[in-house]
């Protein structure tokens, strides 16, 4: 596709990206958290948003239901011996999270030092949209689309997955492609803009412990049986030996160092390890002996507690011997680890050590595959250079800590390798309170996508 | 006093009995839980209905208030020369806890298999209502008190205590008693009614960790900052070893092994550890090597996780590391461990423990020391006399798991020892769901305080 097609869609692009941006804002004013039952209001208002404003770009779009929330798929006209892509996002989103550390509402988009700041603006609702908005870009400038689009918008990415595998094997031929397209990633940083080329795998578990059939009062039944919260800890503590390293027997049979040229590109990248500190803001660093903090980042697997509770968690004290506590747990998985295999070694592991003075319930809720992408691929050629042209500088290749279930299962049941270009800075509190996504950046992004379609 | 003047109490007790437990109910529907804010105005009204059902007993009566919760202390006539009892109660009661375990309503007071279930009606109000009831069958049968009783009813026992101490001082000469009466403890068991010569100390401390500054998520974030949930793990794990030994250095110089008398007295009596095991609902004991059950309830120290909670604790997943995590841990200590000693070795080695990865900050919500009654005093004689009238039985001498503050206050401040009488049983779910107490042990008691005032 020539230039010139390229330039006028950027053109168009420019000039509606203030409208862009109100109804950017309008999608993510809506809740939609799925791990919440109460918002089922929410995640199908979303879901209906995403139909209407794929319709409006000019896509064939439906509402697919799944046996957890809906997901929508959408495509463009569809011609025999063009390339073709799917791309995927997703509307739904994390829980808000301490509402406390939140400066403005979690669904009250705001603009604040040229950030969109809420909930969604970076995992997932802004980036998605700017292929969405790449589309329009096309369809009014040029009344066609360069290649074969396609689009899946689930809204279960945030608890895993877990009827995406289902629904893609479903609609295995209509989702057919070469490329996936995942805007779910990061930049490098700051005027860094980046092709992602590894995801990290995820294990999420739940350890659920029972003692007393009841809380009881830790005075006159201290010291009689056991306390699920005191073995819990023992178990967890358990987990990690003095070096940072996981006790999880196999635990790094699989795991395959970065190689010495991945290793040396990821050294001369300009990474200010003291700003990335004081921006987690943790007193010093901390993870396993031997790596530098970029490489754990991108190529270590890790374990950590989510969340634990148990007992009396109110205001003041209630002396109580608790009669469960729980931790969710999950760890990062990285090539060549399996998740089954990690799944399997973990729950032998709990069994193991939990010891027969209390009852012991394991749960999952996620499981997913590490995944490397081939770097010299035509689709990653394509990436690079649009991502040149939508930010203007060269880009990075680099690797992602989070999770992509879907990039290892649709290389599975499509066959296709999935292209990951992030938008949003690494810093932009994905997970956390105060999520954002850079105007400019979202600005670039849109330009990236339509530059993407044009080239690939 | 003459025993028949005892029998005419027994009998108005008898003949008001239901009117008794109807009073009872409405007390124990006021949802005075001294732990949380948001019941400020149950509180206030629970310390009014015990002023009003004190002076309707026949007592003068007054609330006071503290820097906290208010108390209320109430007197009959005093005249010189005749011992002097102080009848010490609370109208406190533990917060509910898991409301998906109460059978009943927590505040909807019930008669169920002959028990009254309703939060408080063992802890403490039902059985301080005892004593309140003996006054009235004294005043209104021989028209006075055979001794001088005085009481003071708080407000914060199950927070600490922690403005008593200074109540006690500021109204030391009207509060001077020879004895302080409790009725805080419970009998034996089934069948079993007892006097308590022992209560255990507590230390009850929050430990709170703080990590990154906001939750991060855990695929960009893991193995770069310490996760403080793991971190808290690994401290708490520390606190015992495997023979359920407390490892903080110092711990058990001061612990008194119980006499060798005491101890075949204990190991005489009819406790059925299988029994009371299948009641806790644990699938096995645990606990101290080298102790039985019972002598590790009766005069082992104990330490024990209260509560435990950080980062994603709803319903699914969140993958986070979150920002901070904490835990309430309380020690349960016998004589003669010194409360503040063991405060500050406890403290000493939470920060000699916490790697530096972490922030610390360490809160405390209760402190106490350990009683030991002199089991051969005038008024032990006549607390054991009392039982035996008001249950037709024989008590038994034993000690208490569980922390009365007042008790060593009370003895440093006014010189009193105390005499403590139980009314419940021991399996009577204080502090747990379906607290209870049996209407004949309500009755017994009634039976038993009017005995003691005509007896001490």
């Amino acid at each position: 596709m020539s230039s010139a097609a390229i330039e006028k869609a950027f053109e168009y692009l420019n000039t509606h990206k203030n409208r862009f941006r109100d109804e950017l804002f309008d999608w993510l004013k809506i809740a939609s958290i799925s791990a919440q039952k109460e918002h089922a209001a929410d995640m199908h208002q979303a879901a209906q948003w995403t139909l209407k404003r794929c319709q409006m770009a000019g896509l064939k779009a439906e509402i697919v239901e799944t046996d957890g929330w809906p997901a929508v798929l959408a495509e463009g006209p569809q011609q025999p011996g063009r390339t073709t892509v799917l791309v995927y996002g997703h509307y739904d989103v994390q829980p808000e999270g301490d509402l406390k550390l939140w400066h403005t509402g979690p669904f009250f988009p705001t603009i604040n030092e040229g950030k969109i700041v809420c909930r969604g603006a970076a995992d997932d609702k802004g980036q998605v949209f700017c292929a969405i908005l790449a589309v329009e870009a096309w369809m009014k400038t040029a009344g066609s689309l360069p290649v074969n689009v396609k689009f899946c918008i689930e809204g279960e990415e945030e608890v895993g997955s877990p009827n995406l595998a289902k629904l893609i094997k479903a609609h295995k031929e209509r989702l057919a492609c070469d490329y996936v397209i995942i805007h779910d990633t990061a930049q490098f940083g700051e005027d860094a803009p980046a092709v992602t080329a590894a995801t990290k795998g995820l294990i999420y578990k739940e350890i659920i412990l029972r003692g007393p059939k009841k809380d009881l009062h830790s005075g006159t039944f201290g010291g009689v049986a056991a306390n699920p919260a005191n073995v819990l800890a023992k178990v967890i503590a358990s987990f990690h030996d003095e070096n940072g390293r996981v006790t999880i027997p196999g635990f790094y049979d699989r795991v395959k160092e970065m190689s010495a040229e991945e290793t040396k590109m990821m050294e001369s990248l300009p990474f200010d390890e003291k700003a990335f500190l004081a921006d987690v803001g943790s007193p010093r660093a901390w993870g396993e002996k031997g790596y530098s903090v970029l490489y754990r980042r991108w190529a270590r697997p890790t374990l950590d507690v989510n969340g634990i509770y148990g007992g009396y968690m109110k205001e003041g004290s209630s002396t109580i011997i608790p009669s469960m506590a729980g931790a969710k747990v999950s760890m990062r998985l990285v090539p060549d680890q399996k998740a089954d295999e990690i799944e399997r070694l973990f729950e032998e592991t709990v069994r193991a050590r939990v010891p027969d003075t209390v009852t012991l319930e394991i749960n999952s809720h996620a499981r997913c595959d590490p995944y490397l992408a081939d770097v010299q691929s035509k689709g990653m050629k394509a990436a690079r250079q649009a991502v040149a042209k939508g930010f203007g500088k060269e880009p990075v290749l680099i690797r992602e800590g989070g999770s992509l279930p879907i990039l290892p299962m649709l290389k599975q049941v499509l066959g296709a390798d999935s292209l990951m270009l992030g938008y949003c800075q690494p810093n932009c509190n994905a997970h956390s309170p105060n999520e954002f996504l850079h105007v400019r950046d979202f600005e670039a992004g849109m330009r990236t996508s339509a530059a993407l379609f044009g080239l690939i």
